[in-house]
């Protein structure tokens, strides 16, 4: 089969990491995966939310949004309706959760890594390029926490993380879905791995139609495949 | 290993359904998981939201809340905080998604189920038992709507669905988690199936440490024979 | 005149009181009149509020609210709406008053006692029988207190109350109406009386016809000989 | 007993109505109890909200709220919390209530009247000189829509409502309480009277000890006194 | 030109000031501008937000609201809406920096004071006519201030401030404009000046067509004018 | 003077326009004044708001935000504190505003521009770059629109608009000020011209000290020479 963009089926879309896009961010990188755009910014504050304040540990979180216009039709923004959208809640739980998955909070110390993915252009994949990412300018601005010798300890991270998306589409299990292949998919699955390939997520929904455990292995096996490939090029980001 | 409740890991705790439990819902079951108590009503109303008049399709979606105390300490009412937290949307969500997996839409015709998932009490495993009753309840609405010749065809469902939480506890894979394991557990899945093995959700989440694919097999082979016995509980309890 | 559920004008529907309904609250009830059902839970935390820190008076304070499909047809959420409607507010500070109307803050000391009662099912008289059992579950978290030591002396509760409502309906006064007799009532009254037989409260509403004094008198007397039943079974259930 | 004021125990505070406060609004009057003071603004408005569209019937309904310095210490805007409060709520279905109590709304036909009334100062009893007050400008209204041929029939207004608080203070039942009476009674309660005698609300509390049948049966008498006095302002009032 | 009241194109509308207007206010005003009537109720505090804390400079802010029928048709509540609209925002933060534009935070010292605009009739002007009128209430509050020994000093008011709306009707230059005028200009310009005939802020908008610097400087000179009117007319009213 | 980066009294910033930002947009640009980068977008739908349907006029309005890390310092999302802050309400009413000065509704049609200026980084004069861009993505999708036959006549837009803020900083005025140079400035003000070199809008505000009329004309007249060289930069970016 031929992908409408013509990637084989196994293909990722072109990833590019741009770091550094904003001046005041203690990390930040524009990540695309094709057209879609993420803004990931890591602001680092010392001190931790009032709960967790005298544990030593540190934290981390996140918030994703899209801007109202990031997608074909402009959908209205949610400080305007005054809540946060369901989606909108899910995804930043997943960002803040997979990306906490990695961190050693004893060697964070009481610093707190706050985590903005903005959507600037959405065709597919947002919150798997979000999470992308994110690791990325966390990296940063965990450099940056170094620098300003803020950290309790050496390796806060124990390992990196990527995320993909993959996916049923006509029958065919696809690797890194655009806007089109998703509307389009019966099963539709968000994988989150370590740079040592073990899971940190999966969440696999049947969209169309429910999906045998064959299928589940297939999909499985092509995010392993995506998620090695891109921490392969966020290590080259980071060398860079 | 012996588990705190005594059971063996492959066990589900003891699973009861009382149908109409309510005197006004088209459908209505109490589901208990153990200690945890679910009230699942599902409300048929003739006509669909706007986006979908004249489309000849019907709509399912569900709403999940907890009562303040249903938990060990009080937690305050989203209605008072003025808006509904990311778990709650997250859950809702996926209940809704669920059940829409085994109903044709277009035998349901221009009709709207709405089911409410109430958590009475909470230990372990709300959202699955939540599912798993909802379905039952949702089989009840729809017995309903076939008795005052509301459907335009005969097979509304084409499966049943029913949903379990999996976790890896002091590296021991554990079926139908309560609280005590649940906080315990490095890794927590949840799965929805239907009556015929296949897959509608799969939500696998790191708590603690990454998991590897050896685990996340085992899991799923757990959830699978829970999801099998609890198929046949809600057999039982149709029949009844 | 027969009522539609073949009582007489000064009879109550059947009041069951089922202690202990729920595992972690200090004191709960589910409380029946009739298919009205409340679940009343009481949660006892040490500390009060902000303004009446040092004071060495405790507080008391309830929230009311109904399950989405407790009524006829279904209600939205007010968590969804993003606010608390005019009519919960107005019960929830009814049922917080009328419970401190028999509680001594000294002897409670600085401890607070919160009260939720969330209806599960509604047919009439749901304000008042949340308040008669919200009364038997702060008299089972009392004791929770006691037996743990909690208390500045003996007595925190001078007295009972319990609370019932009566009304003219074609005419007629009659005693605990069922939802069918509330909508066609001309007079709504709700009347909390202590055990001792005096007045916390009482609330008359003409919902159709200016009442006289004369109607306003016979249903005062209706009301106290509902108190005073409702008084004997909470003794009866505490007792058990 | 002297009062703080020098007032007998069945004295009213000095009542001033001046109507035609306000260019644009079809009814409003500045009422006046002693330094409490409302502004009640009557906007009549061709059609009624949907669900009563096509009935021939009207609407009235009101809307209560204090200027955020009416008061001794200011309080913080409803508008700028985001939300309406209990106290609030609860006046405004009050005043709403008591005056469709004498509203024929066949003959107001599909006409609605919002009640707007605005504390601008606070010295206890405010809801009752709302009430008091809103009658007047609803009749001023009643008669702009008579003026405008806008009326079905002839009498939308078949009786005149007042209202008046009573208290308990130092054991000793007075009438229409400033805000040091209210603050020091242990009973209170505000009742709504026809001009005709009869009754259209009574609310009364306990605040601090229960009160007994002869107390309730005292202030019912000094409510009575003070309301009929009410309505023989508002007669002339509305002569003048 | 003859304008629609009479007035010559450099005339002010009848201006009064009303002080004391309220019992409880630390200062108050009553101000009209013809038939606009603004409450300015000013609040004064010990202590300044959290953020000021320690610093030894006092704070000044401003609300702005108006009631629901203060205008030709009635306006829904903001409360009731649930969120400030952005012409409240807009104007309450107008009002606010323009009074501490004349206030010496060092010698109000660590107090606040809140000022309270509410519009209780609009017939156009009304921001104007609530700076105006607030600065007289802050003037008294601080003379309040002054007698309870809480200021760190003598002149905390360097400057008085006053403020006009001029704008450009029918090709012509006019102050103060009333509702009819406002919403026929073509530009539309708000002043606000000091007694010193310097200025605090000029909001220059072309409404209907873009205006040329010729048309700015006359609106500029005919503010000039009004200002230093109302600083008379601020003079003799603080005088009285 | 020097001024910390380098400029002269009265030269701007280096200022960029990418045209087609974005792929989706009908017109879409990011404008860049130095450091400041605000992302404009346009989206052009067919029919009007409710209350303009009919007229044969078409709407534009904005919407402008900030990215939570667009600044030194994080700020909270508004989303997530569940409402608009008045800044954001008052820019995006000021852009909005100013677009509609050189638009000719007629022309346009009942079509609605919806102008979304998302700030992604913010180094002073925000508003004003959101302006000079939002200006050029509407004119391309003003294009958009023609190309698809959707406007009723030629000329939709009369002139172009731009937008400068200057300032008086340690006693000199300066043309676009940074953000460091804004937070020290005396008096700031933003101006809004068209192409012709009149006014759209005007706002000058006292930050620090009252002005006099000799620094509002020179900071007029510097406004002037800024606004002339965007609108000479945006014919440049409108002509490639």
């Amino acid at each position: 089969m031929t992908r409408i963009d013509g990637r084989s089926a196994d293909e990722l879309r072109q990833v590019r990491f741009t770091r550094g896009w904003l001046d005041h961010a203690e990390g930040s990188v524009l990540v695309e995966f094709g057209k879609t755009r993420v803004l990931c910014a890591v602001s680092a504050t010392e001190g931790v939310p009032r709960w967790r304040k005298g544990s030593g540990q540190g934290w981390v979180t996140a918030e994703y949004a899209m801007l109202p216009r990031s997608t074909n039709t402009r959908s209205d923004r949610e400080s305007i309706k005054g809540r946060v959208g369901g989606r909108t809640h899910e995804i930043s739980r997943l960002v803040g959760r997979s990306l906490r998955g990695v961190v050693d909070m004893s060697v964070l110390g009481e610093n707190t890594l706050m985590v903005d993915c903005d959507v600037l252009q959405a065709d597919g994949g947002t919150r798997t390029a979000a999470i992308t990412g994110a690791y990325v300018a966390l990296h940063d601005a965990v450099t940056w926490l170094r620098e300003h010798s803020l950290l309790a300890g050496e390796n806060v991270l124990h390992d990196s993380i990527a995320a993909i998306s993959v996916g049923v589409v006509d029958g065919e299990p696809l690797l890194d879905l655009n806007y089109q292949e998703d509307v389009r998919a019966d099963t539709d699955m968000n994988v989150v791995m370590t740079g040592a390939g073990t899971y940190i997520e999966v969440q696999g929904t049947a969209e169309a139609a429910p999906f045998a455990r064959s299928e589940l292995d297939s999909l499985l096996g092509l995010a392993e495949t995506g998620c090695a490939r891109l921490t392969e090029l966020q290590r080259q980001a980071l060398a860079s």
